[in-house]
């Protein structure tokens, strides 16, 4: 079976790529597991060191352009990982980009996958920053989507675009509503939320990090480990495990900026902790406090989706899957 | 000011511009009583018999075509009523034909309207539409959209395009989820809702009706005369009146086929209601089913919208409305 991952360049895209060229196949639409023939990996950029497979196929390319869709999603695609995202903080700040890419991106993305030979299974990224503005202390299954950013407004209505063409029968949608995924390697980027993974990385990696939040901001996090496993889960279900919505909030832990330095004093010692300083910022604060900090996620859990135990693991694992030489 | 009414050649569009000259001006966004000195109708068709008046124009074309959008909303545009739209019945049959006028339309007509001179005020008539699915009894303010057509989708994603724009100051937007518009004057139409308007319009006229729905069938209604002081009352309330969703859920009535037919005998006669006559339809019945039949508003009653007292009135505002002479 063909596979296409957007923003395949990406840390998450490439992460998933690696993890689907490593594993027994997946589970196609008539529930048998078939073999990965054909991994396709389209992003405006990737890294210079790429996996090397024979089944994998990185190609450079605008999501929202219909013509580039079309040379990706061949009707032989058999499944689509839509990662691809203007992120948060640049959407906010360039308004019409984040539409281009974040909504007609999508919207031509889901109206190529209609013209695949069978239904294909898409796995969308979604995100909590559906939620915003006044929300109850802990949200659950029921919260109505209130994004308080262009970014979160883009995604929602890529889940409604989803269900609506699941419904009848054009695709085979699932979309996820990703917590903050914490610990991201590599570089600080624009997504509003950067600094709960830059707090921790920076400081391992010998380098100071600057806090633009207050050290009780809860952040609703899920590592990068989990959420690979959670795409694949969620594409491997069967159509019948969805709701109608097509759309699910994965689970997450919530973490204190307070408790994630407590957990890399206990995993890395003071000396690393004390490499983070606290710089207020407004404008990022402004954007994460409209963030839910809190949920309950019964459905996710009785789908079989599943959280990390605890803020140390998260670290541990950043650690020993990044390969990192803790600085001290 | 100028306004401009999309869909203003239907029913609706032309009832709220009839009643915008007859009026004493609309609410300007600084706050002040200001005089109509243009009001453009833009619509597909229209009908032979317009309003004269030095202040109307009325345009004909296609609400989705971004040269025609230039033309109509230029850049001194206060106010723009939102109407057009492919309606449930048609949207549901021909896809790619919703998308295009409820979604590209509307994604369309705000990105022009965020080019005006000052951020006009959009009045959009979304609908209860937004609601399907599996449903508690009583739907409230706190409900999520889970729309189950099409046409539902493509309101909701208008809704989110418009809370969004408005946050950021493009617009000044406000939603109105409308309930079924009862009585509709003129011919049966491709809504699935038809039948409601049909089983009350075509008796009184001599015409004989087939329902479609069992009797049972509860609709969530409002009459014409309400939803035009509806779409006004939403116009001059003051942006700080709103929620960030700019969305309100219309107050309405709960009435089911069988209490429209006994209104209909009280005011009418059993001669009048015995040219109904039940004619079952699974495509009609399988739409109106996932609509809610009832809903507790009080944020929009808190806000200062209406409903109609009874299905009596109902039919009565529209025997006296449309000059309709009762044939027994």
């Amino acid at each position: 079976m063909k596979v296409v991952i957007t923003g395949g360049g990406g840390f998450l895209g490439l992460k998933l790529a690696r993890t689907l060229l490593a594993r027994d196949g997946l589970t196609a639409s008539d529930g048998a597991k078939t073999a990965l023939s054909k991994l396709v990996l389209l992003d405006a950029v990737f890294p210079d060191h790429m996996p090397s497979d024979a089944r994998l196929e990185a190609l450079r390319g605008d999501v929202s352009d219909a013509a580039t869709l079309e040379r990706v999603l061949t009707p032989d695609t058999a499944s689509v990982f839509h990662l691809a995202a203007v992120v948060s903080g640049a959407a906010e700040a360039d308004f019409d980009l984040g539409e281009r890419v974040n909504l007609d991106g999508t919207r031509r993305l889901l109206e190529r996958a209609r013209r695949c030979a069978r239904p294909p299974r898409v796995v969308f990224a979604s995100s909590v920053a559906a939620f915003g503005g006044t929300l109850p202390p802990v949200l659950d299954d029921s919260t109505t989507p209130t994004p308080q950013t262009s970014y979160g407004t883009q995604k929602v209505i890529g889940e409604y675009l989803i269900a609506d063409m699941s419904r009848k029968g054009f695709i085979d949608g699932r979309s996820l509503r990703l917590p903050t995924i914490v610990v991201r390697p590599g570089k600080p980027n624009a997504a509003a939320s950067s600094f709960a993974s830059g707090i921790l990385r920076e400081p391992l990696n010998g380098v100071a990090s600057a806090c633009p939040v207050a050290a009780d901001t809860g952040v609703w996090l899920l590592s990068p480990k989990r959420v690979i496993e959670s795409f694949l889960h969620a594409h491997d279900l069967a159509a019948s495990a969805w709701p109608s919505t097509r759309t699910v909030n994965l689970p997450g832990i919530t973490v204190s900026v307070a408790e994630m330095l407590e957990g890399l004093r206990r995993v890395a010692g003071e000396s690393v902790v004390r490499r983070v300083r606290f710089e207020p910022e407004a404008r990022i604060q402004a954007i994460v406090k409209t963030w839910p900090a809190r949920l309950k996620t019964p459905r996710a859990l009785a789908m079989g989706f599943r959280a990390d135990p605890d803020i140390d693991t998260v670290i541990r694992d950043y650690i020993a899957d990044e390969n990192i030489s803790v600085v001290r």
